[in-house]
């Protein structure tokens, strides 16, 4: 990128944004449009379309439909990203995570290969776009916050080893179902005996071919003396080799007729205008895990987005992405696909091949539907063996185990969390998995926060600065308890600091103070300042007066719009060195 | 009290106390057993058996049992606390809201009237020990926690409501049912044509008679020179006054024959030894509200014992009495009675009539023995209009709507908790009304720390401290931008912290340097230190540098397990003023 780029495409404040260019980003990058961003945007069209076209074609298969389903699943969707969306190198499609939840959702409607199924794909896809929609009007994205960096990191994981696994009946040559890990070994163990070895054959050396292309083949090509750029081209033209080379091989051999299960007649045409099928069972069986994938597929989409971006100082706005990805999956849904997404490697391939704006992944959308009308028929005896090579070798790049042990040593909450999500995931299915994860680390965070950090404190000599008297030489006063509270006070936690106040006041007789220091409250809730109310009172009637410093603003804002002040029985003291000054002295 | 009891009944601090005695805190108090303790309690037990034989019948009345129940309930409760209790004055047996509980959960289970119904309060009875008891053991106290003042204010406003409309059949001697008020008010309306106006009478004077004892009574008899304390027991004796005089009439009239209905033939019998059904049906139906019963009779019991232990600055051990509470569920439940817990009226009798040990409960429930002995053929003719009387007496005084007010006023969220609870209690019964209000306050809460507060802040001139850019005047640097975040970062609220800073940061391109004032980050769980992370490595990639400020010890402590410190492309400063001065001239 040069300095030239960089100020042509400048990002305008928020402020400054008209609204009709807020909900439509093209008005802006559109207006300074050039001939050199052009042919960047269009070379690198050029490139992840040669990725696309078989990748596609896998996460249909993987979603369990047929195979031009994943054409039209990038086409449409990718135009209307391109119109909406906030980010100048996403590039929006078929997914491995959402493909598999795809079919994990399907599965329970309708039997794969039936017209039916294929309309759950267009209602799923259709619901999806609609929740992700109104969750941007709505400004309903915190929604997606739910679902934590670990409960992520172990799904994504744990999905990768269903998705392999899910794919290994290709490879073998057999037929297996199931949605979690058991279920799918199960399956495949009971038809190991349908076992093809021509499938296998190629199956196998697909797999061996693509996981080179992604470790040896680079380091190979640039030790023969070719560029970086030629030799990172070559190494994504890796799938569309292994996909000619079989495809070849097949047809030349006759395989099919050996049991080698293939492609087939693919329609040539361009995606067809389909409607989803809105009724009331369809729609009621379908939204729950249309929300889980939308809510997933905004998480995988926005952090691809913004780690781009973040190289160009370019902004995202998150509802905005909402409202683009939405309009994506509707678009999914009326044009022959199933729902979509940001992808992770479409989009950095994207970005590194050079794609300045939306405009690159409209000539993406050029070139597929260019594939979709015309080179179909070249894929008649394309083994859908290699297609499953093509996607283990994609989600084993997903498996990550680290998160594990990484979350181990930081926190034991966190690493629950991960490990519930992996377990259930691998052992009851993707919504299973996923919805233990999101409410276990819910409920640990609330565990945690309901047992909060309180410190009793005293003066560093010769300081204005208390500390923990159990981590450092302070000096205390011994008719004075100064507690520092580590935690907003909320519901959750308002028994526990009655305890501990109860308990440590209870059993000695000196005390006629208490000093709690509210440096780190950010918030009172109705249920803390009755509490409050309560250790007041109850420590009134003990002969012991309690008193509140370093309160923030906000919450003395709170604070005082009821009569808790004027009932306490101690003084609210701006810093906590004027409360231990002010009680030194015993009266 | 006296100087001299307060040093006989002294409290130990919790590290002296031996195993045993932990568990069993009768031995500590009845080591100091005294003949003066012994007259004392005495004399309370007195008081509160004459309180407790009307209310208890009617507690049973409303639970949907025969009247003798309410007595059994009483017995063994009562003595199991006195044993393993820790307050010294709380009285246990059934209490309103947990006899509604009781009867909305039954009602789904069998008929009133039936073996069968019986038969589920035992079991309702043991299920809420056993919760209770394993509660205890493994310290799972602070489940209890989840149940939000505002919740619980609205829960009893609201069950009070339906109470007092429960009751109203009795009144007019009709057959009503149902578990909300919408249900109640058209079975009462479908039913009025069994109008009784014999019934209606007695129903009706003896509610104006309760109420006038509860208001105007004692000021009366104050004014005819009465002292306080025997204008106090007259009071606690109306309700008795109201079941003598009503079974009076009812026997010299013989009202019985006009359709009075009446509690009849009491068995004359001790506690009967029985045994809950355990069957795995009845069991899958009762856990759910005998959890919640539990939780809310524990949280009812608990906040009455601590008020009342504060006042002799005496400790209450929550862990001990969740063991306290459940022992006198599963004695409740070998004694022909149903759910009970610490109830708030009786306990302050108790109180106030100087009861100083448990011993008190005992002798109440020798008393109670002896009434369910010996008087039972006395209340024969006793209707059972007044028991609904005195009911509805006491539940209204429950009823408290300024709740709403309050939270109003105080946080639109706590409102919406309160208004859900109330308005779900009301409208769809107990059990749907308490967990809505749970499920929404947590929900509200997660909503709350999900979009923290982040103040840009600045260094008010000639000092060392920092505030709010916009709310005070306060010297910036414009190539430093400086946040102190109000909130502990966790996964909620770290998608929100990103989009924060980039969008401050993308369009400031003077931009070099971003601070981050942690001094009221409580906690970085494993999302919050990816997010840091990938700030950090963006913000880099931007030509900014991260720098932390005032990062709390613990909080520190767990960041030093990871790598993130040493990859942060600026430094964690110990106070953010040093951070100011040391980047107060660009480089």
């Amino acid at each position: 990128m040069t300095a030239a780029t960089q100020n042509t495409i400048k990002t305008p404040s928020p402020t400054m944004i008209p609204t009709l260019q807020k909900y439509l980003p093209v008005l802006d990058w559109g207006r300074s449009y050039t001939r050199k961003t052009f042919s960047n945007d269009l070379i690198a069209a050029l490139i992840v379309t040669i990725m696309l076209i078989p990748q596609s074609l896998a996460y249909a298969l993987l979603a369990g439909l047929p195979p031009e389903g994943g054409l039209y699943a990038s086409i449409a969707p990718i135009i209307l990203y391109a119109i909406f969306g906030t980010s100048r190198a996403l590039a929006v499609g078929p997914v491995a995570v959402v493909s598999l939840m795809t079919a994990a959702t399907l599965g329970n409607i309708a039997d794969q290969g039936t017209m039916g199924y294929a309309v759950a794909a267009l209602s799923l896809a259709f619901l999806s776009g609609m929740i992700l929609l109104l969750m941007g009007v709505f400004r309903l994205g915190f929604l997606a916050n739910f679902l934590s960096h670990p409960v992520i990191a172990g799904f994504i994981t744990a999905s990768g080893v269903i998705i392999a696994a899910s794919q290994l009946k290709h490879i073998f040559g057999i037929d297996a179902s199931g949605h979690n890990l058991y279920e799918l070994l199960i399956s495949l163990w009971q038809h190991l005996g349908e076992f093809n070895g021509f499938t296998f054959a190629i199956g196998a050396v697909a797999t061996a071919f693509l996981f080179w292309v992604r470790k040896g083949m680079k380091p190979m090509l640039r030790s023969w003396g070719l560029s970086a750029p030629v030799a990172d081209i070559a190494t994504k033209a890796g799938p569309v080799a292994a996909v000619v080379l079989s495809t070849v091989v097949v047809w030349l051999f006759s395989l099919a007729d050996s049991g080698v299960k293939i492609v087939a007649e693919v329609p040539q045409s361009l995606p067809p205008l389909t409607t989803p099928s809105l009724s009331y069972d369809l729609v009621s069986a379908l939204f729950v895990p249309a929300l889980l994938i939308s809510i997933i597929g905004f998480v995988e989409s926005i952090s691809v987005a913004q780690t781009l971006a973040a190289k160009k100082r370019q902004r995202i706005t998150p509802d905005q992405e909402l409202i683009a990805l939405g309009s994506a999956n509707l678009g999914a849904a009326f044009t022959g696909g199933f729902p979509v997404t940001g992808g992770f490697s479409r989009s950095v391939v994207n970005y590194d091949a050079g794609a300045e704006t939306p405009a690159a992944g409209a000539f993406t959308a050029i070139g597929l539907a260019i594939a979709a009308l015309a080179l179909t028929p070249l894929i008649y005896f394309l083994p859908k063996a290699t297609l499953a090579a093509t996607i283990i070798v994609a989600v084993l790049g997903l498996v990550d185990f680290s998160i594990l042990k990484r979350s181990w040593g930081y926190s034991k909450a966190d690493f629950s969390a991960v490990l519930a999500t992996i377990l259930f995931t691998l052992g009851m299915g993707v919504e299973v998995g996923v919805s233990t994860g999101v409410v276990l680390s819910i409920l640990l965070h609330l565990y945690k926060t309901s047992k909060p950090h309180i410190a009793e404190i005293g003066l560093i000599k010769g300081s204005h600065h208390f500390r923990n008297i159990h981590r450092h030489t302070v000096e205390t006063l011994p008719h004075v308890l100064q507690l520092r509270i580590d935690e907003s006070l909320y519901f959750a936690n308002t028994r526990f600091l009655e305890d501990y106040i109860y308990n440590r006041v209870a059993g000695d007789t000196p005390l006629k103070h208490v000093v709690l220091m509210c440096s780190a409250v950010n918030d009172i809730d109705l249920s803390a300042l009755e509490s409050l109310e309560a250790i007041n009172e109850r420590l009134q009637v003990m002969g012991v007066t309690l008193h509140l410093s370093e309160v923030k603003g906000p919450v003395m804002d709170r604070l005082k719009r009821e009569h808790f002040l004027s009932e306490l029985s101690g003084q609210v003291y701006l810093s906590h060195y004027e409360a231990h000054q002010s009680l030194r002295l015993p009266n």
